[in-house]
């Protein structure tokens, strides 16, 4: 049980920082190699100066000179002591191919992040997998490139996590279905009727605790659960019909999985992503000690669950029907999920229509297929322009 | 995975008929073996009938004339077609170790289990272990034999049945403490100031589910916990100090774990004692199907948890204090218990008196060691002529 070396790409995301909080308090454990980031090279600088990777990456070229201002070395140097500094996607994808790295964790948000994960499974890389989005439009083709390349690819997403684990001393003959649980959202007891007034700062405000804008969006529409339902079914090979999904407002179990006798078996915790990531990192080793607060049962006394309104939230259902039409249907979803969101939070698109738009989306592509990554990309672009003119049709 | 063969010893109790309805249910499983009961020969003789076992025994000679009798056969001939009908304990010790068993449910209630239990173990048995007493007072003694037998216990306590499954995807250097849940018992809300207007009639009706007259009152005084905290201490290695206990009175979560990095791993089902009973005869392989009625999480809305209320039930604390001294504590702490609920049933001794037998027989021979089971057997005999005499002076 050696230290593990770490390419972090997304290191200055929710999860980004999380995975560093984790790796600074287990030294013992964990080591950084690389740091990759999209555009908030202030916030790497800083990163670079406390764990001083090999190579600090950053996607944008603004970002490149923010980080070199930050360590205040010019941008024609691209070194900071010892420490590589890199600029742009091309050379992110090099960076992530040859790293020493041991574990890429996959923080990027949304399917942008896709090219980093077939990077690292290209390179024989295990991945800690908090990017989502790559499974939901291309789990098809990760999959099955991860099994040619011998490469594991272990959830950091709680919900998957919680399953990965509860897995683990189970065979596979056993398991009937897996059950997510979903917090619900901000607007879990909000009615429909109300839904017209939500802004996106309202939104943003999750009751429970701070993530990326577009996953609290996600979360408030509940098209996270959907997306992660499509995750589900690709990292543990189980049809949609046995994917259960329930409501469980105190976030404690993070999931379950139904076992063929009548047993459930679940994982719980205090929710603190500190628990998945650094489960992710220590994965198939022996876990690391205190990484997050004891559940104390004295204290949270209570669990409860309820069942998904479908007419609130109809992302679940339209995530298992994209499951079982043609291979783009995903992609599809995801697509006009992430221009919906993005146009939401501009204030171009109404909370009630991010659905319709995902909607209509489908309505539109959802038979189409793909043979390979170049395919599926042109999808996913021709769905993104189409979406984005549609939306001004639909525009209240 | 071929037929297993099951040797069924305590066939007429609550377990015991529970484990013959899994058998029924699972032919493509399970074939039965022998049948062994205490007292209850006609009883028994309708279970020959059903499962026309290779042999049929029973303790007691009453009970031998009600088998032969329920067959319609002569003592003397000692045969009801191809079933061998056999009388006495020193028999029963015989049919145990000649058993061709794959597996032999121990299904007795009492310390009176021990010596099917070691009969078993030396005979290179497996056993599925529902006889918890047998642990509590000869834990140390009977986990040693089976070790060196190479013999597993699968227990079949609802609470164990769920540590051993969460524990089997679990690296031993990860477990930081099991979590027992407890019901709480019939008497969870009543006020300690009324436990001496407590009958054995309504200590016997147990709110949720119908068990055996011993378990039935070790559940009232919350003393099945107590021993259950010891039977965990033996199945799993764990020191007391790292053996919790909550109240958790919807009793769907049969128990938990506690890991390093402040993950709880749970194992939930309705309440169905063939549940644990169908795990203990499949494992190492498959689980057998639809062996409990699934559990709806529409129904199923909400689980609470509490702590235990020391004054009302001090077993727990004292269990935890048994194994942390000599090692014939545990020994006296249940035979003294054995006693307590005798005397309570026949109404030779008041509810709340219970725990001060048990107090009382603690401060006399708690401090006692034993070398070996006749040292062991010795112990709780003076224990229990001791407590007889003594439970007369405190009668209220």
């Amino acid at each position: 049980m050696g230290l593990r070396r770490i390419a972090l790409v997304g290191s200055t995301g929710s999860i980004g920082t999380s995975t560093l909080e984790v790796v600074r308090a287990h030294p013992e454990r964990f080591s950084i190699d690389c740091l990759v980031a999209g555009r908030r090279g202030d916030v790497l600088a800083e990163q670079v100066r406390s764990f001083r990777p090999r190579v600090a990456a950053v996607s944008d070229a603004a970002g490149f000179e923010a980080l070199c201002k930050g360590l205040g070395v010019s941008p024609a140097t691209a070194r900071w002591n010892d420490t590589e500094l890199v600029c742009g996607d091309d050379a992110i994808v090099h960076v992530i191919r040859e790293s020493r790295a041991d574990v890429v964790v996959a923080a990027v948000v949304g399917m942008a992040g896709l090219s980093g994960v077939l990077a690292a499974i290209d390179s024989g890389k295990d991945i800690a997998l908090a990017n989502k989005e790559s499974l939901v439009v291309g789990g098809e083709l990760v999959m099955e490139r991860a099994r040619a390349a011998g490469v594991s690819i272990i959830p950091v997403d709680s919900e998957h996590s919680a399953l990965f684990q509860v897995l683990q001393g189970t065979q596979e003959e056993d398991l009937e279905s897996v059950i997510l649980t979903a917090s619900g959202g901000p607007f879990l007891h909000t009615p429909i009727s109300e839904f017209s007034a939500i802004t996106p700062e309202r939104a943003l405000k999750h009751p429970k605790w701070s993530m990326g804008a577009k996953i609290s969006i996600d979360s408030a529409t509940m098209m996270n659960k959907a997306l992660e339902v499509i995750e589900a079914r690709w990292l543990f090979n189980v049809p949609s019909k046995r994917i259960e999904v329930i409501i469980h407002p105190q976030s404690i179990i993070h999931s379950m999985i139904r076992l063929v006798d009548g047993t459930v078996l679940a994982q719980l915790s205090i929710p603190d992503m500190k628990g998945p990531i650094a489960y992710a990192l220590t994965y198939p080793n022996e876990r690391a000690r205190g990484v997050m607060e004891r559940l104390d049962f004295t204290k949270v006394t209570e669990l409860t669950f309820l069942p998904v309104d479908d007419q609130k939230f109809p992302g679940l259902r339209r995530a298992k029907e994209c499951l079982e039409g043609a291979n783009g249907a995903c992609a599809v979803l995801n697509t006009a999920n992430e221009v919906a969101v993005e146009l939401f939070l501009n204030k171009a698109l109404a909370f009630e229509s991010i659905h319709r738009l995902i909607g209509d989306s489908l309505e539109k592509f959802g038979s189409r297929s793909y043979q390979d990554a170049k395919e599926l990309f042109s999808l996913t672009d021709e769905v993104s322009v189409w979406a984005r003119q549609h939306a001004t049709s639909i525009r209240t």
